[in-house]
């Protein structure tokens, strides 16, 4: 397999942080290579410290820019050329690297990735799919945030680009499909999500119907598709919900003595609970629908949140997750 | 104070759920009267073993017809017209009720009140608001669903609203209000939010710019705005969420006997964390820019939950939240 590009530059951390995580998953993955993309420096000074092992496996890709969270779409293109989230993609695009990482600006990140890899034949946008926790194990739910939103074709291949996911990632044979609305009776919702279902019900796809918002995590659908505004909004809503939670037990568990024992005699339990429903193990969002395989990692990721998302690549490289989508896009109608 | 109205047929739940839910209401809270409507027959069976102190406080107004979860907002305004909403709604209207409640189709009853109570001067669509728990007690978040989508207008409009009922229920003088987007930079969004940004900025409320899914919990935001498709979506995502974490607890505290006994122990502790982040005990999303006070339970509340939505509407009622909004609107700018 190819080396998987990291651009180790980009995201709310320092840098350090990324070339942890990189570190990290080339420890856990003895078949992966990796090209950080960076402070040449900086990145040679972090790797000292690490096994032989791992750093016989990296090459490092200097460059002095950064997007910045700040740049719009427009900027980056034109004046980052030569910036870590660009050159990475552009490793991926010379057939240099099979995948590529960062946890930059998604704005940004989506608009180069568009603009180098290019969407494949039957793909007018790209979409973030990503796993989430849910009652049978996990949903995948697109898209995440790749657009602000999305015409009626365009969610019928995100749904058809999440049912390719879902099988080639969990194995499911036949992938349930829902679709996010406010409602499941038929006539529910707008006019986009109306026309959607229309669209899906006729697409040949494993399609339920429409579903509500906690059907993400009910077990009833494997695949939930909505526009990138929404399904952005609910994945940092869960997030920010199981947040909370996690903070008011870290404070009842504190509020006394007693509680502070309570709290010491459930902590494998709690922790048990914690890791099947931790949001940075299910890190690493793929962009979907490309020329190549994107990565996404959450801005605020740590070296081990990113570690995942680099595995991820690596996963999705292995795959072959490109090829597959874009044979399953050409063997189906394009709805038009 | 007059009388709630409650609307004790429409839901997913059997009527005699929403008839302990009233009843329950009303023995918390002494000075509350209400007409229940609907089978006049069911309900005085089941008021039978209530104490004689709620019975004196309870008069049944019949009817006959039901809106159902699946009828269109056309064919219920249209056809049933002695549905048990509509005649809930209708006591408001002439004056014989404070507020009314039904836990009904969200779609009948949003297109029923603006039907019959019509909206405010200055408000052009109701939206949906209902208190969040968050990181410093609560959030206010709306449209809930009222709406499938918002103009920029509206959005402001909602803003607005949102203000007063933070003012007026949580005490909170100068409450900070939040625009939902998928970023927290002034150039994120699509063109409704990117307006509404504008509108707000030059409102004169309190506005601190755009938010994100996780800051409905964070306590950086007092009021949460966004259209009625997005406050829905993420509204049932965190309540799935939440499930899911309970779910896991559940689980895992009943994998061995020592994780049961861990369980027994945490008990306490686990129930004061449920306590404060129980989807039922913020039932009761109130409907604001109306004519009069409608509230909106969960379809699936059980009667303790039901409670709570009678208590919130009559605390609307008690606060005087639709003559406090209507000298809100007409005091700002339209914005237009």
């Amino acid at each position: 397999m190819l080396p998987v590009a990291i651009d180790v530059m980009s995201g709310d951390q320092q840098p350090r942080e990324y070339i942890a995580g990189a570190v990290h998953a080339m420890r856990d993955d003895a078949g992966l290579r990796a090209l950080l993309v960076g402070d040449s420096a900086l990145i040679e000074s972090e790797l000292r410290a690490s096994p032989e092992g791992v750093r016989a496996r990296v090459e490092v890709v200097p460059t002095t820019e950064v997007v910045g969270m700040g740049d719009s779409p427009r900027e980056a293109i034109r004046r980052k050329k030569n910036s870590s989230m660009r050159v990475a993609i552009d490793l991926v695009k010379e057939g240099r690297a099979c995948a590529c990482v960062s946890s930059g600006n998604t704005g940004a990140l989506t608009a180069m990735a568009h603009f180098v890899l290019k969407t494949i034949p039957g793909v007018e946008r790209a979409a973030i799919i990503s796993a989430i926790p849910a009652a049978h194990g996990h949903t995948h739910m697109l898209d995440l945030g790749a657009n602000t939103k999305a015409t009626p074709e365009q969610l019928r291949q995100f749904a058809a680009m999440g049912a390719i996911i879902s099988r080639d990632i969990h194995g499911r044979e036949n992938p349930r499909i829902g679709l996010l609305n406010i409602g499941e009776e038929d006539i529910k919702g707008h006019e986009v999500v109306q026309e959607a279902h229309a669209l899906l019900g006729a697409s040949g796809l494993n399609y339920v119907g429409f579903v509500e918002g906690d059907d993400i995590f009910s077990g009833d659908v494997d695949v939930v598709v909505t526009d990138g505004f929404t399904g952005n909004v609910a994945l940092k809503t869960m997030e920010g919900a199981a947040g909370l939670i996690a903070d008011r037990m870290r404070r009842e568990f504190n509020a006394s003595w007693l509680d502070k024992l309570a709290g010491l005699v459930a902590r494998p339990v709690l922790r048990r609970v914690a890791a099947g429903v931790d949001p940075s193990r299910y890190n690493g969002a793929c962009m979907v629908g490309l020329g190549g395989i994107v990565v996404k990692s959450h801005g605020r990721a740590n070296g081990v949140a990113f570690s995942r998302a680099v595995a991820t690549a690596a996963l999705a490289a292995r795959r072959e997750l490109t090829a597959h989508i874009a044979q399953a896009l050409q063997a189906q109608p394009t709805g038009r």
